[in-house]
């Protein structure tokens, strides 16, 4: 590292005010006139409809706080900011910077401040990523995010007729900020990331040039500042913090899972097929494992955890024969427990559920269902919860499950820990997360078993083994179709989550949206270039296309299957580097080659590890594709085609899908291989 | 007046703060805790797309102002606010009271706060009404009103398919509150006006249960109130502050106005067809008598306002002929000035028209065509521009026009009186109306003339002679179709301006909305029971169905303008009642039944006078119409059957809008009349 600039903390005066320096990048910049530091009070509307909010908030006041005193400490500062001089109350921060980690830490003498706004001085040309699982954009700037975890919306966009219509049907069609995922946490171009210690609803703010603005719905306890020379070792720093993934099991990178349904027979007969059509078959994923329930949405799950015996004759015998045969048995599990069974009659006789008032249990609608919802608050509920886990998914056999949900706590509900609702909704995501992860953990089955969630937020880096990208639409548009999963991983890696994937095929089916043949194919191919490769039948499976659709498609899936069980060494490495790093396994191009500054505001193009990079087809009748290549010594996976970078337009017809190598990986021989052994059959 | 309230302006003490009251009204609660009033700054984003605005706010400060020092002057109170007493700068604020009228004026010490919050103790059960010409709501307790001309909106409401077709091509879906004529003035159930002196962005939130807050984008220069005892004295009191209409012409009542064009000849056969079915043809309004343009968007016109001898060979002449025979010629202006035309020449010679810069002129767009505005704040251009409206169209002949827009100056404009442009924005329509007004003064024919305007303001009450409602859907949407013109008339009526009409079968026809011939019916039939009757062919003629569609129509529309000519001698005394005493013609049903509570959220009916109540149908293929009574003696107006109040049913056919009129009516012969002479053919 051959910086010249200062290093460490540094507070300079400047005229009528101050400027803090963190390893040289300016952290914040106060004067009189401009301050750093606003607060005030908000009166808050949020209201809860099947897991979409609206909300509302009247500011009644928003005070800059002018007047700063300074005085230096051990290891930092103290800075007491007030109104003016004379005025109480007062907002301390506590500077302190210890391990090159800053901490800010603030406290007020009054606690009459509800709405806390913090400018970080940004610059023009500056970018920013992470904020969580990001759907809609990469790069943050321009554009403000609320940070709230709910529905993601179906559509996400104003403009297209499907977000309208699940506006006006089911106040469901989102925007471009909603997300199951979000995190008070960015990163910076300025090589320094900044990660808020909060829980309460947040809204960071990116869209002016000279100042980001970090808005909490509370005082925040604490705001982290680190720096690193590289954006991989920001994300090893913030990981180190935040936690990291452990490792996938190993028998995860054996295939691809296929996502069935319907009974034992009928999964027995899904398998017998996809091994007829060749398709190498690491796991099924059953969810109606525990029954199912059928809503004008679609087709839904009984929420009332424990393996249908009507519905699945024999399956505890079923599963291990499966197993031996090397395929895995995937099931579904949610923290909200259906009123009419006998999880929620248990809970209800041990009050384990959120209540509404004092004495009345919340019961929440899913969509033409109510459910309680487990007070993960209550370490009584949360050990029986975990044993719910531990008995009737682990000890019956499961391998893993869809750990599904995680954003609905209504913010009026009232909870064993006495804590505000309002205050405990971005948790929940990571109590759940902690809830599966304590299970398996206890169960000494960590090596064995891999649960995925959609839902995540600060510490969910720690207890969330796999993300998915949650509900897309079966569609091509860049919100919620498929391009919009590259963002998402890529954000969510930035974020200090590493290990992504999506539904092959989206999953939402409303409003005339119906899945093509050509779009699960799309998606598929895609698919196959990410750690876990794994299908859905969709909400309305008869609307979808399914992968048992065609022979042509049956043919697809067994070759990408392959496909990605031959990256398997690649994969696996990278997942290691994941566990022991924080450095994601899909990266943004710009972690590989910051010096290229093109590829930091590609959001539709990912390096798989440092070696491979990927750039999915997103548009529908595509048969060319446009990829930008940063230089370097690049092989197309298909034609063996050498590039050295710029914008370069290569076939893409559906099986090859864009995809490029470094000449110089240690893994070419693998790659190689890859183009020898399943290039499409029509080209060979 | 037998109140046993204190009367005049009072001041109380209160722990910590104040109380004042006007005639036994709160009207201002201020303590430490509580501020009655906040200031602030907001750096505004403003983007205008043809007559639709983008509008952000961000507010950097809201403060409130605890601290009040209260003296007592001669004939009031001045307060001085500040955030706390050893801070600067202050706020002061003057209260008098003369003549009945409370007046706050404001200053600050330095001029750095530019947004301003107000607030005004509410009642739970109050309601409140006013704000300009509101299209959907008639109270307006319960939403918030952003006070900003513009287009109104396509749709009007987020929910509907138009709304979101014209959103997403135009920008141009609207919302509940987009209005063209917005106003900063409204009337409390408490019995006062309260009227800001303003012309910024202004945004009234009547969403509180405890009190009103008047966001204002500004310190205002004033607000005034003023009590009553009763509606109509209210309305009387705010008009004297406001200003009244003139009376309307007297051939204004001699039938309607059948809105043709098309040329010469065209005009010439649609007037003979006209009076062949037997029409009573007051006047014929030709927009196209300066010439048409066509545009994506429909049929347009030619904006160089004078005679287009081509298309209208021999009109100077025609049109005496016609007024002979008792058809008044009406034509149409807008202040904008197409830049292919000869006035925007002579207006670029002189230096009249608005700037982007110092040296470029500005040119909107206003829908495929572009065209340069007057800048009205230049004295001399305001006096050629009058002069413009004096020799081309009142020389020339015309018996009045539409006088169109006025609510498209763009808030980076650069103006003559060095005014910021965002702050004469919201005066423009009111400069716009006093430019006809003297046009047609200065020409002496105040008796001979009347123009009609969509776009209003503040001061519109002294120079629009009549409004019409502006561009309705071609539909039965609440928001934006038939039903929008009543709140629309009886708002504007309760800010003021009491002469209402609108376009008879709607105006905009877009996205798969036409015109049916049941819609046209309805709306003939409606307009027959306001001031003035006036069709209009639509902005896409060929997908509306017109008067002259079918013989049954033609016949309908003889029918009904014989209605309401009849109804002449009851109109012009209203009319000359809102010209005395600015009580409007169209009223709200409490206006006239205070005591009954049930009438003050009915918006889709109304009282014309104190004595005759219509309740239009607003429903496709209704047949019965359920109407609200107030307790009196009611005869319904075809059928002839008493009512004494309550909700009734009654049979409404087309043809036979749902009317009542007051048994002890003065006029109850002439209403008897009509029955007599216009009940439906096969009735009779």
């Amino acid at each position: 590292m051959q910086m010249t600039e200062p290093q460490g903390l540094q507070l300079k005066k400047r005229n009528e005010g101050f400027e803090i320096y963190l390893e040289g990048r300016k952290i914040l910049a106060h004067t009189s006139k401009s301050p750093c530091l606003y607060v005030g009070s908000g009166i808050d509307k949020m209201e809860m409809y099947r897991g979409n909010f609206d909300i509302e908030d009247y500011i009644v006041e928003r005070i800059g706080l002018r007047e700063a005193m300074v005085k230096e400490t051990d290891n930092g500062y103290v800075v007491e900011f007030r109104r003016s001089s004379e005025d109480r109350p007062s907002v301390s921060v506590t500077l302190t910077h210890e391990k090159e980690r800053l901490t800010m830490k603030f406290s007020q003498t009054e606690s009459i401040y509800n709405r806390f706004w913090l400018r970080i001085p940004a610059e023009e040309e500056e970018r920013v990523y992470g904020c969580g699982q990001q759907m809609s954009h990469l790069n943050l700037r321009g554009k403000h995010f609320p940070l709230w975890t709910s529905e993601p919306g179906v559509g996400r966009n104003k403009a297209t007729y499907t977000t309208w219509q699940a506006d006006v049907h089911d106040k469901a069609g989102g925007d471009y900020y909603h997300t199951n995922y979000p995190q008070p946490t960015y990163l910076s171009t300025k090589k320094y990331f900044c990660h808020v210690e909060t829980t309460a609803y947040a809204d960071f703010d990116f869209r002016n040039s000279e100042f980001h603005e970090l808005h909490i719905w509370e005082i925040p306890e604490a705001i982290i500042f680190e720096t690193s020379d590289s954006y991989k070792g920001l994300v090893t720093q913030l990981t180190a913090y935040l936690g990291r993934q452990l490792e996938l099991p190993e028998w995860v990178y054996d295939g691809m899972w296929l996502g069935m349904q319907g009974g034992t027979e009928k999964v027995q007969e899904k398998i017998d097929l996809a091994l007829e059509a060749g398709i190498k078959l690491g796991a099924v994923w059953v969810q109606d494992w525990q029954g199912k329930r059928v809503t004008s949405f679609g087709r839904r799950l009984n929420w009332n955890w424990q393996w249908d015996e009507l519905e699945y004759p024999n399956l505890d015998q079923k599963l291990k024969e499966w197993r031996q045969q090397g395929i895995h048995f995937l099931g579904y599990l949610n923290p909200y427990i259906i009123v009419d069974g006998s999880l929620y009659q248990e809970a209800l006789k041990q009050n384990y559920l959120v209540r509404k008032q004092a004495d009345e249990v919340y019961n929440v609608d899913f969509g033409e269902f109510d459910c309680g919802i487990v007070d993960f608050t209550n370490p009584d509920a949360f050990a029986w919860y975990k044993n719910v886990i531990k008995t009737n998914a682990i000890d019956f056999g499961l391998d893993g499950w869809m750990a599904d949900f995680g954003e609905y706590l209504p913010t009026d509900a009232v909870l064993y820990n006495q804590q505000p609702a309002k205050l405990m909704h971005n948790a929940w995501p990571m109590l759940w997360a902690k809830a599966n992860f304590e299970a398996v953990e206890e169960a000494g089955k960590q090596k064995e078993i891999v649960y995925f969630m959609r839902a995540g937020y600060t510490g969910s880096q720690k207890y969330c083994r796999l993300l998915w990208a949650g509900d897309q639409s079966v569609n091509w548009e860049l919100d919620d179709g498929i391009a919009s999963v590259i963002p998402a991983a890529l954000s969510a890696g930035l974020s200090g989550n590493g290990l992504h994937h999506s539904d092959i095929g989206g999953y939402t089916s409303l409003h005339g949206n119906k899945r093509t043949k050509e779009l699960l194919l799309r998606w598929l191919e895609l698919a196959a270039f990410t750690p876990v490769m794994r299908s859905h039948e969709g909400n309305r499976p008869q609307d979808s296309f399914q992968y048992d659709g065609d022979e042509e498609t049956l043919a697809g899936f067994a070759r990408m299957s392959h496909v990605h069980a031959a990256l398997a060494p690649y994969l696996k490495e990278l997942v290691r580097v994941n566990a022991a790093e924080g450095i994601p396994v899909q990266r943004p191009l710009f972690m590989e080659y910051e010096q290229d500054d093109q590829t930091y505001d590609i959001q539709y193009q990912y390096m798989l590890g440092s070696d491979m990079l990927a750039a999915p087809v997103y548009e529908e009748g595509a048969s060319l594709w446009k990829v930008y290549l940063p230089e370097d010594d690049w092989i197309h996976l298909w034609s063996g085609t050498s590039f050295t970078g710029g914008t370069v337009e290569v076939d893409a017809p559906i099986g090859e899908p864009p995809v490029f190598y470094r000449k110089e990986s240690k893994y070419s021989d693998l790659f190689n291989q890859i183009r020898t052994d399943y290039l499409l059959t029509d080209k060979k």
